[in-house]
């Protein structure tokens, strides 16, 4: 039975626990912390969780956890990231990996020094059917060569605070994840365009805005990014290739016809729309750990995507592509 | 320029007339008349119809006249067609071709003694795309036989006094049309299911009703038949075949994402549904009528539809499968 | 840990100790026996079970085993059922519950003698997410009364020796539940029809055929079942009601422009459509009966099913509706 | 009976000439003219057309001809729209209406000259249902105002000589109308992306390419480019407005489900696709001739469009977005 401690108890951090205890065998949720020690208790309380710890580095260090899960503010990620590292355990971490690149570079440099693969980055959307198809078919030629993606990722309502550039670095940080894992390439450059303002939306913030990336390829990316698009949380994405086109689906859902019209509902938050992905997620996760094996997105992907976010949110603005530069990518992340 | 006599200035006359002007060349609408002479008068004036008559008999008589439009009420179209077959003009005639079999029956006869078909039933579904691409399809043996068909024929609004036989032998008329035609098929027998009433339908008569029918080779047809649907104007019709299926799709219409609903709006009435297949029943008309030929459903297939509703109308509340019995079907109606 | 004996090592009993094992904490599977030893050998080594018994009874009667699953050949379905319930364990059995309407009561008196309901019945659809969101609409009212269903089942392949009458009372035996519980309502009257056969069938079995049904408030079902449909295995499903239809829609699957076409897979065969459904159908079973509770598809149920589809089987041939006639609810029935 | 004159008689202008006789009533083509004089006697021959003109002027400037259709090739196009201003004659010509942005100047110089608009360019897709409605739909309000349009221009093959700047300035140009017009805005900034190459384009040249453009308000356009695309003609277009999108549907055509798919044809040639537009663009257009009024796509939006063209082929390889500038919109175009 893996022991597993998670660090935050927010809607996600219990979300993931409920997941653990109720779809994932072999798994237990051994301890729990909280930046508010009451939220961890009342967490505690209603799942049956042994240990509380006031920290998270605590709970990383103890003898009743095997492996640690990351659902604290975004923030804090990088700096459990290395302590869970510096212990030589099994991270699985929300995104984003870390706020900035340098921190990302760490975290590749501690996984060096070890040797071996121990971090996860919560991409979950890379354990969703409808994606994964699109993976295997361009994956297998049978369309050509890819070329082009086209993608929406459109929320309904704008939380409180977030910026432009969260509007990047946050949200279309799946949209940077997804397309390097569909293509198996990386970005060669980017640019974030400014849109005309949407009134629904909160002043002084871009919203929508678009990206635009190119890969090493010369494949060309669009991502639409709305915050507050007005009617739902919509993910659409397509992959052009040489010889057609494949489609993520819109979610499972009974069509209606009534009322002078056939209509299938659209989601209004994001809770629900990756939700099997999240299962197959963490439990593929707890399996790869008993196995000592890894095969998930890992820290040279979470560093992607931020280098990416990074040099997005620096071309606004500018009206121009603006380089993005990695790191040699590492031979210990070729193998999975 | 072929000279068109209209006989019946309501809503549909008026509406054939609209379309002779403005989209078929070649022919003009020399004269019309109606039961109500007002209405004739409004409508020669609206659109610049020289010659009004008192009668339909006058009008088909008349040397201004070269062929018929027949667009009157229901009960009057079988006397107007045999009087046009006995000036020997060419007549178009709104469904359904007669009230009773025996007045088909006759009209078929009166067209064996002429030698030559010079009647079009109003069957106007046969000229939709959709339908032609099934029938298409279905002749070209690429999905192997058919087994069967399911279809709904669905309206809005229950017009008043609309009994339940009606619902069969005015509404489902289309059905009864449009299934032998995809099929290459005649019936053999029929039954008509009652269903739990809806609320939204007039009291007394049977709104949803099913018509079951059975063709010479053994397909199976059901037909959903719904006068006040309480949503839309809506004909669906799926053909099974031995190696798959081929449905009408819905109408060309843009799809909207709002409202946490991807929607397409479903038409509130008929008059929209098929109006492309009306242009183009109108226009293949007058040029087979300009060839002296004819290539659209014709007597033989009112007598058919008339027969089949004849016969589930007396079937209904019996609980049996009737047989349809037809006469054997003339040589002349063999050619086209 | 709930422990769980599995009688049956098959193909459906070693995807459920997959699944138990994966995705159900909570549960382990303890024990389980085949009528080949050999095969409940090799099940036990591949999943890491305990304990193999020679025969379903001593399994049930063993002191390692606090609940059973059954997944052996129809015909010993209903004595396994029996013997638990004499054991006082709960049961999971997969459909159908007896071959018999005779045995499914022997099985109702069995569990009213208990005073308690400890049989569930494997209807996976139930758990569908399409086939509970169709359910909640009809139920929440926002459509109406329903007044009809129209359905498919359609298989890619014909087993071996599956007959006619299996057609019905093993394949259209889902919708014979889903259909009931969709509507709240039960079974009248029922028929089935011979349709035109399809060539790709086995000579001298009825594929496809026409399941009709009324049900008590009057409402009308058709459900087509084909054995060989040329195409892939898939099943469709509408409800209509007065103020509008609601579909089941097709699974999540991602759509593809390439080579003159917009397409969408179709599955070649069952054991993937709901898999969904199974995980969720095992996981809250093992929920109830932790709790010592139920929420599934019952006794009555299988029961409900099976005369269905005796009556039906009976009405082949016979071109009229026959009554479909049930023993009395018994009020344990009506708490879930 | 309005007397046409056609110049050109390749396939288009053939193309025109049928639908006026077929379906245009009020109209004849009394005049036609090709660079190949066999060209236009067969023409004349077959469709029983009386003048045959050795030179597009002398058909402009004969008294048979009331009106001039202009089909003949792009770089004759601007100097029979002059003749044809000169003549005083109303002038339908097809895409594009000139080489040069001032070639255009010239002709709304003539047209101001003249103090009366006369040119209609055959900008169809205007006329299609469905960007009908979308532009109903933006117009309306209901959804917001309009942030952005995704759009998508594929085609099978390549049609040789078919340069990178002709995939913007004779097939993008479709996009570089209707998105002005769906709109009702101005384009302010352009860019044309380089795309990894297709390994099925003609090398050499650029295929897929992706336009950018920026309106007046601040609304962004992407539309993607593709000269031979593996798959069929594919006409994609949505608006992203604040509070909803709206899409172009694919046509109207059959769902078939078969060999493990559900499937729905794509075109493979463009000459389908907007036929229902065409139809109701030449009908339009020989009504508003016969009322000395004009309602379709004019010099103005012929300019526009080709200076948005010249511009986006100048900022290739730039890497920069670039202004589009427009002279003043006389008020002449501001009427229809």
């Amino acid at each position: 039975m893996l022991k597993i401690g998670v660090i935050g108890c927010g809607a996600i951090g219990r979300d993931h626990i409920r997941r653990l205890r109720n779809l994932v065998p072999g798994a237990t949720v051994a301890a729990c912390s909280d930046y508010f020690r009451e939220s961890a208790e009342k967490t505690a309380q209603q799942y049956d969780i042994s240990h509380i710890f006031d920290t998270g580095e605590e709970l990383i260090g103890s003898g009743e956890v095997d492996a640690v899960l990351i659902a604290s503010s975004d923030t804090s990620h990088a700096g459990y990231v290395l302590e869970s590292l510096k212990q030589g355990k099994p991270v699985f971490c929300e995104k984003p990996l870390a706020q900035t690149s340098a921190d990302c570079e760490k975290i590749i440099e501690a996984e060096l020094a070890l040797g071996k693969r121990l971090v996860q980055v919560g991409f979950m959307r890379r354990y969703d059917p409808g994606y994964r198809e699109m993976k295997r078919i361009v994956e297998s030629g049978e369309l050509g060569n890819p070329l082009m993606i086209h993608a929406s990722h459109r929320n309904m309502h704008q939380p409180q605070g977030l910026t432009s550039e969260m509007g990047v670095s946050n949200i279309a940080i799946h949209e940077l994840d997804i397309c390097r894992w569909l293509l198996g390439d990386e970005y060669k450059n980017g640019q974030v365009l400014k849109v005309r303002q949407s009134s629904y939306s909160v002043k002084g913030y871009d919203n929508p805005q678009i990206v635009l990336l190119e890969t090493g390829t010369g494949c060309r990316i669009d991502v639409e990014v709305q915050l507050s698009d007005g009617y739902g949380y919509d993910i659409q994405c397509q992959v052009v290739c040489e010889k057609g086109t494949i489609s993520l689906p819109d979610p499972y859902a009974v069509v209606t016809r009534s009322d002078a019209g056939r209509s299938v509902p659209i989601l209004t938050d994001w809770s629900q729309r990756f939700i099997q992905a999240y299962d197959i997620e963490l439990n593929e996760w707890v399996r790869a750990v008993e196995n000592n094996s890894c095969n998930g997105p890992g820290a040279w992907d979470g560093y992607a995507a931020c280098v990416a976010a990074d040099t997005l949110n620096r071309s606004r603005n500018t009206g121009r592509f603006m380089e993005i530069q990695m790191m040699r990518k590492p031979d210990l992340y070729d193998v999975c």
